[in-house]
């Protein structure tokens, strides 16, 4: 992509009242827009991200078993009269409208009713079970306070999944292979090493349900970390039995702020009973179906990164979710063969399926544009400039610890766009 | 993916207050499931269906230079009291609640205002148009009747584009470069024979808007065309003045049912003079930007595929949207060894890349086998039964005309799978 082309531009500030590192690393660099306190535009950089992070979750979701589908917003109130959770005493975060039609309306906060509901018209037999759907979509929750920009808003997306089982064993089991796959997405997104699965509270099915909990200064949550035994709890996992049995005693926990990226968590037959989604066991006896669900939020996630990897220049892209691998900044395009050549690079690359943002902008000092690339944060920054053409050789600066390199044309090529 | 697998199953019968032949078919398939009326969940099939649909679409934005970002539902009411289009008096299809902080709020049914603001930001000069930007998002709409399955639905997802330019020059070139991608859009979904662009009223800006309208007996619009002459209007464009300007006279025109399936609109400088969107030209003047609006449903052309091609026995899907290209229908899979066979093929079909479902059910009678198969439409059936395995020849059956071919295993390979 040419910057030329691109219609965001990098700004000097971010908006007054945006105080959350991640929004204001994101507003200047021209990755998100905000439209309202809680509320963010994804512009193109900003949405690449988003879709590779999307990307990561969904092959992680899939290569457990889980089958991709998309649910609606729009609530049916008697659906969640079932369970409880429509009138706003038992759950404060809804929007609500009315029908011109008639009647009550909502906006989802959450799927586990309507995915019950569904699955009531396909699940009969124990033969149908154990298996996984999710989807990725947009929530709302009204939040009195929204905060920590991208990190708590009012809309957002999440990928939601839930698994239907008929036993305890299979239950265990795929709660079990989706912890692993969330430890592989935090992994691959670039956060495995401060993310813990942390202990919380499991509600009435099962003792513990599992929060996963990324150790950051900005963070509004707060866990009890033992580095060295690699374990975590959240404060409704002190008291001393439960951390005994989880090998650890009070002391050994340092008290750190940290942001939740994931949960996870047993269901039990709360929403199958509630709802009425039963399957016949062997003995042809109707039993509800035990139910977990498996919470990401991909602009969290998003935010975690920047907050994370980011230095006081600017934002540091892993190269998982990078919007582009390579940032070529062309320098002396003032020059009409200089810009014929630094054009050529761009294509050459390009053409060899090398994903370059390309810093064309003519009029734009060196300086501005070196400022810039720190900011916008792509894993390798490429100089193209006079000095480039007359020796052949390209600057490459490695964004994450400022190593630099040069290379020729051909090992340029081959680095970053070898063919297929 | 295997059908054993697929948490979904075909039914019987579609919902007795379902009566478009679209939802009918899609219900029936296990494509979507109705949550209430006019709200769908789209399933796993019917996911990979849209997404098909996605992809044409955004290929042909992108090649035209369309940017993708993705705006946010929720709307602050002072940016559409601007160009007022906040009263419900005046809009009639909003969906409003209120902010537990305090004050209203809406969901967007579409985002003139929302992208025009968002543009205020990145536009100085006019050497920063032309350009375009598009979202694939969902849009509210507090519809009186919800109809026609999931052609008119309270909650959809919308393509919808938007151009920047500085003269009509730049808005007219660009606006055809629309007209063209939205053909080809047509084209590739395999509706393009029956999809008139046609002429509409063009508001205060332009004499003509264009519409893109699909012939079929279930459409809820009525367009005026003239099928030799290439030409269709709608009932706005039918005086004799406009119609001589067209070059067709109103007894040349046939009354037709139709599908809107897309539209294309100048908006003039109205939504940038509202929200304040202007730019600087070369003489250092303030100009308001010309801007042009560009929408496709994407629910609503998966519904108008259904509805122009299926027969009375189901679903036929064109190649480019079918959620599989190969449904391998395995018979006789109570002996083992012919089990064995089948899932052979299908690891050898999937290895090199095919997109199979495989009907791996082992209680399922053949007829019903064909029938559900007659019914999801994938473009081409596969037959594995242990004549195949005796003869070495597998029956291929082209849906859309049922021509039946015999290939060996190798050339069914060859044939749905080449490798790279």
């Amino acid at each position: 992509m040419k910057q030329t082309q691109l219609f965001t531009k990098t700004l000097k500030e971010a908006p007054a009242d945006e105080v959350a590192k991640n929004a204001q690393l994101l507003i200047r660099g021209g990755y998100i827009y905000k439209n309202m306190a809680g509320v963010y535009t994804f512009l193109p950089l900003g949405l690449k991200v988003i879709e590779k992070i999307n990307s990561i979750i969904r092959e992680e979701m899939n290569a457990v078993g889980g089958q991709e589908m998309y649910m609606p917003s729009l609530q049916d109130p008697e659906l969640w009269k079932k369970s409880d959770r429509w009138d706003d005493d038992k759950v404060d975060v809804w929007f609500k409208s009315e029908l011109k039609a008639g009647g009550d309306i909502g906006f989802a906060w959450t799927h586990e009713e309507v995915i019950t509901d569904i699955m009531s018209k396909y699940v009969s037999s124990y033969k149908d079970l154990p298996f996984s759907a999710y989807h990725i979509q947009t929530k709302f929750r009204n939040e009195m306070r929204a905060k920590s920009g991208i990190m708590r808003t009012r809309e957002f997306w999440m990928k939601d999944l839930y698994t239907f089982c008929a036993t305890e064993e299979q239950h265990t089991e795929i709660y079990e292979a989706y912890a692993v796959a969330y430890k592989n997405v935090f992994d691959r997104i670039g956060i495995g090493d401060k993310t813990y699965r942390t202990f919380a509270s499991g509600g009435a099915f099962t003792k513990f349900s599992h929060e996963f909990q990324t150790l950051a200064e900005a963070g509004e949550d707060v866990v009890y970390v033992n580095e060295a035994k690699g374990i975590a709890v959240n404060e409704e996992v002190l008291e001393e039995a439960d951390l005994s049995e989880l090998g650890v005693t009070k002391d050994e926990l340092e008290k750190r702020k940290s942001i939740e990226v994931g949960n996870i968590f047993s269901l039990g037959t709360k929403f199958s009973e509630a709802i009425g989604l039963t399957y016949k066991n062997e003995a042809g006896e109707d039993v509800p179906v035990i139910m977990g669900s498996y919470g990401i939020g991909p602009a969290r996630a998003m935010g975690t990164v920047v907050d994370l990897l980011s230095d006081d220049k600017g934002i540091i892209w892993p190269e998982s979710v990078a919007p582009y691998q390579v940032h070529l900044v062309g320098l002396n395009l003032d020059d009409y063969e200089m810009k014929d050549f630094a054009d050529g690079v761009y294509t050459s690359l390009k053409r060899r399926g090398a994903e370059v943002l390309y810093d064309d902008r003519i009029e734009t000092r060196a300086g501005e544009k070196f400022a810039d690339s720190d900011l916008l944060g792509m894993p390798y920054r490429v100089v193209v400039s006079k000095k480039t053409k007359e020796e052949g050789q390209f600057e490459v600066v490695t964004r994450k610890n400022g190593e630099v390199r040069f290379l020729s044309e051909e090992e340029l090529y081959e680095d970053f766009a070898p063919e297929a």
